[in-house]
């Protein structure tokens, strides 16, 4: 029975699922009173001929590695998704579907992985969602180039997207798909829902540029389908010559009517808000369902839906059979799967990390990662490099990599690590989540840029955080210390900003054994994207610094009794204060010195040890050549820089903003004197009454 | 003899000018010991064949109004753009070319508006000028719209720019040159260094895309040069035709030679530092210059940019004989001209802001600035809003606005001054950095987006800060008050990185008098931008507030002797702390209520100011939904959301963070009893010795 049901001759039956997920979506958005109705009604049919006909999933285990991916890169159109995943036997009910946009349900306002099964993706900031899919896609790649064999395509999934006007109009998708055309990415699907309203209004206000011509000149391939409302045939037509073209991304140009069977349907009145009582009557009634009848499933629709678990289910046996065989035939690369599934590094990885003594030689601390990388690249299959167009500066590339790269380019090839993203730091960012959202273990992506321009990925960041995915930035160039560039390239606001943002870890070592600890902790932070902060100029190597130390997020340097003062800083200006702090223990005073390399880390650990670094007693200065914004936090009183940089020779540019042990000696040197002569108690600032 | 210099036959002089650019690019670069040799060396035909034979500006006035605009989008290359200022006669000596990157030199590593006469934007992070290069394009299009006449062509500049491969990588520019291109732009002509090399090397390896193809997408005039090194009159040909199109922005791809004249050009050697002693050598011997010479000028090339100099004098006296008679025909527009020109806003245009009372009904203050924007775009003409596709929620558009669109699309026209920026906030932001650097008040730029998605601007934010640009950000939906969006939309990190940013004033203002205050303020703060956070939520009119002591930046609301606590909020929760501290007065506490609408400006005020609204004595707590980073610069304790957001109606996400008046009390009154306890002398935070 389930191969007729899901034959590609479309029936009424058909129909019905397809009405049902418009009046499904329609009673969800209209219960919650709040979301976006018309693109879930606009998209219906070609989400039912995509999830029930086309895509390889298994919604009893949403964790197979093989399933196909799907990308709503709309997020706002979330209602359609939760349907399709209620519909399919995803963990996802009724009463969930009732609770759309209410507190603590498993159906937010705009998708987020982690919370519902089913989402591969936290999708709803547009053309996020877009760049995500290409990084699922070159996973997909990668993997299948890596470990696929003469008859056994482990890894040989498609990756879908839905994408709207909006998406298409971010730059960051722009940069995605200049890059997917590039790699010549045959496994990604982009289905366009074309429907040429946008909150504003018509396109016609902003967007009338030729999008098809756009994606043609990025070499992909472009299908038009012109009844996306209820073409099925078409649809699946469309989708199936996608899947055949395996040396080019597809956009599927879908004509579309938002808020299809509304009286408002085709504009923008349908877009983001319920509809009116009236219209959702009239709505139920043309497709045949009673208007006083809510989240309705007919029974052909559950047929349908159940046909698809019943196929999916025996895709992923079929898969499994295939991996059994595989693993006895290629015992070392099934281990290594499985290792990856389960989500462990492999045993002994952190042999790779070197460890310094204060005798080694003063090392840039972007010298420091290039060499990290070069030995956890052996260590640690699953990492891959890449950099914004900025490879000499960032060092991200080790000895030996290769490119990833489509073959035909002799360039590279498929099962390269190293990715060369191009100017294009906000689609890096983003294709860096989709790599990670593969799975486990399967990618672990590491990029670099300049810090300063982390900022143009702003937007991919935060869902990095947000999504808890393991993403490592490498943010060389990390302060003034860069020197003739100038304030356009000098990162002031930048630290502060990812210190502000939830589960993000911004690390700014000061020396090698710090730098291993950053590297140690971003890798072993699985569920938290890092920023690790390099310096384009040498750093000694510290007295007093370990990688277990460091590892704490901050700890003290050099301890002193009966303290008249605690010095703090990061990175490069770590051996500042040490320098400070030798002139002032000169004049006799006793100079504890801290090295706080990651806020986020220090701040879990226990009170207990925060107050031992921080104790009560006697003021704390801090130094950052960066904005003092956040360091009263930890510090009484803080040097920095409240401006802008300066483009000269970096030693001079650090005088000029006074970020000299020497000025920092005669600064702490006022601030000893002024808290002795007020004589008050000296409360440590990490002695909080609230958490 | 300046016509026979100057006519567009190309001689051997040219070529002699040429290579000066050439030469003193390379000399500049070497002098440094740093910076990009191989752009300048590239772009050096194609830079004097537009500056010598097609360009208006005036060297001895380099704020001329009408003259047409340069913007190096590839600001790295800004050794060309130094050497052109010097040949052409503005006021860049010998000696400031040998100053390059140096400390304090007004030839800093990267072009920087208001460091350097003749800079019309700050270039150097990638994209930025191409978007910016759009703005002031779209400027010359509203004011000649706005005030030329038959026969009076007071504003009919162009705009040109140069753009490497890195800029048109980005995603800014892609959203820009839609835009651009949707506008009919005719006045902005682009020329593409189309040189196939970046920093990673070749383009062939991640930037393999049909430009061309690309841009005609957009709807622009794509022309080819191919060879850009030393095709004079093919250059200047392909900037005749640009000219010619006035209904469409043109993109003139220049196929042109890295580093034109080394040993190692053509490749990515030349890219990114300086040339090799004997490459120099070499070069210069090539040019028929002498290598032992440095910094030559020859007498030819003084005479070609004499006569451009003297040429750019009597063009500007022409406009200048023309805008007199202008004056005595249309002396009201001359006037208003006059005005803008002396950056002044119009007289009594205050009187636009309105006051408020507590009996006031509460409103959102996106409402609220709503009906600002109505009553400021009568009084002010060169206000101009928009918005990233948010138009309806962010409230940007006052009811009698005309669309800035072009004729031909019947949805407005060029005098119109609302923006349908598309949802492009990165190119929205850079745009209306463009539209502020046209020229004092010629235009405010104010646009909308969510507060969580200036985020995607941040590279434009931080450019407008640097340039000291005033742009207007409406950022609403502020918090997790705008509900069921939930935590993809909600912004927590925002607020801190931009207070972080320097030259930047965030405002949040909590009720109808605050939120005149901060357009008050944004306005008047000529050399600043702002973001103006306003909430999605009504917000009670506050008793105590005030316009003039908002405009202080933050003030004592409700003051208390002998307080026991001081609560200080800002935005949406000045109000949750106004019920907190009426809960605690009824509990017999002395409490002081503080709204703090904008740090930035509170921080401008003097010690004595601040230390009266921050007293010692009491402990200070802080309330806000967003991240507590930062605020220990000015509360002891810190009540916020250190987490994501939630998804649910905005009340029960409120209550889900404990930001209720009832669960600030209960913390409020436990900070109180601890401090009591511990008995120590309550300091200031602000009371610092550093500062």
């Amino acid at each position: 029975m389930s191969s007729d049901l899901l034959s590609s001759k479309f029936t009424d039956d058909d129909t019905t699922a397809v009405n049902t997920i418009r009046t499904l979506a329609l009673d969800t958005v209209n219960k919650a009173n709040s979301g976006h109705p018309g693109a879930p009604m606009g998209m219906a049919a070609a989400a039912h001929v995509l999830f029930s006909r086309v895509m390889n999933l298994n919604p009893k285990n949403p964790q197979w590695v093989n399933r196909d991916r799907f990308v709503l890169s709309n997020g706002h159109a979330c209602a359609l998704q939760y349907v399709l995943l209620h519909l399919l036997g995803y963990k996802v009910t009724i009463d969930d579907l009732k609770s759309f946009r209410q507190l603590d349900s498993i159906t937010p306002g705009h998708p987020e992985v982690g919370v519902t099964d089913g989402i591969e993706v936290t999708t709803g900031p547009l053309g996020q969602g877009f760049a995500n899919a290409v990084g699922l896609a070159i996973a997909q790649a990668h993997l299948g180039a890596t470990f696929n064999k003469d008859g056994f395509p482990i890894f040989n999934n498609y990756t879908y997207m839905f994408t709207g006007d909006g998406c298409l109009m971010e730059g960051i998708s722009s940069e995605a798909a200049s890059l997917a055309g590039h790699l010549k990415l045959g496994n990604l699907i982009a289905v366009y829902d074309d429907n040429h309203i946008s909150i504003d209004g018509d396109t016609a206000i902003a967007f009338t540029e030729n999008v098809a011509k756009r994606f043609e000149s990025y070499d992909w391939q472009v299908l038009v389908v012109s009844n996306g409302d209820d073409g099925f045939t078409d649809i699946f037509e469309a989708i199936e010559a996608a899947k055949k073209e395996i040396s080019k991304p597809t956009l599927i140009q879908m004509k579309t009517t938002i808020g299809y069977g509304s009286k408002d349907q085709g504009t923008h009145g349908v877009h983001g808000n319920p509809l009116k009582k009236d219209d959702t009557v009239a709505i139920k009634q043309k497709f045949g369902f009673n208007p006083e009848e809510f989240f309705a499933v007919p029974d052909v629709t559950k047929k349908i839906y159940g046909a698809v678990g019943e196929k999916g289910a025996k895709t992923e046996a079929a898969w499994q059979k295939m991996f059994d065989e595989y693993s006895s035939k290629y015992p070392e690369e099934a281990a290594d799967i499985k290792r990856r599934i389960a989500g462990k590094l492999p045993d002994g990885w952190e042999k790779a990390l070197p460890t310094f003594n204060p005798s080694d030689a003063a090392v840039a601390s972007r010298k420091l990662s290039e060499t990290l990388l070069g030995k956890l690249s052996v260590a640690i299959p699953e990492l891959m490099s890449g950099s914004a167009d900025l490879t000499p500066s960032n060092l991200t590339r080790w000895s030996n990599a290769v490119d990833f790269q489509p073959k035909e380019n002799g360039l590279g090839d498929f099962s390269g690590r190293y990715l060369r993203y191009g100017v294009r730091e906000h689609g890096m960012g983003a294709i860096m989540n989709g790599l990670a959202a593969f799975g486990p273990n399967f990618i672990i992506p590491a990029a670099g840029t300049f810090l300063n321009f982390v900022s143009y990925a702003a937007g991919a960041v935060r869902l990095a955080a947000l999504s808890h995915l393991r993403v490592i930035w490498v943010a060389t160039h990390d302060s003034i210390g860069l020197g003739e560039d100038g304030p356009t390239h000098q990162p002031i606001e930048t630290v502060a900003h990812f210190r502000a943002l939830p589960n993000c870890n911004v690390w700014r070592p000061a020396d090698g054994n710090e730098t291993s600890a950053a590297y140690y902790m971003a890798l072993t932070s699985t569920h938290t994207p890092s920023i690790i902060a390099l310096s384009r100029q040498n750093l000694p190597q510290l007295e007093g610094s370990s990688l277990e130390k460091a590892n704490k997020g901050g700890y003290v340097l050099h301890d002193a009794a009966d303290a008249d003062l605690t010095l703090v800083s990061t990175g490069s200006e770590v051996s500042i204060i040490v320098e400070a702090a030798k002139a002032l223990e000169k004049k006799g005073f006793k100079v504890r010195v801290v090295s706080l390399p990651c806020w986020e880390i220090f701040d879990q650990q226990s009170k207990d040890y925060r107050l031992s670094v921080f104790p009560d007693g006697a003021p704390v200065v801090s130094v950052e050549a960066y904005t003092t914004l956040g360091w009263s936090k930890y510090a009484h009183e803080s040097i920095g820089i409240n401006t802008f940089g300066a483009s000269g020779p970096y030693l001079k540019v650090y005088e000029k903003f006074g970020i000299t042990g020497e000025n920092v000696a005669a600064k702490s040197q006022q601030v000893v004197d002024a808290y002795k002569k007020a004589g008050h108690f000296v409360v440590s600032p990490l002695n909080k009454v609230l958490l």
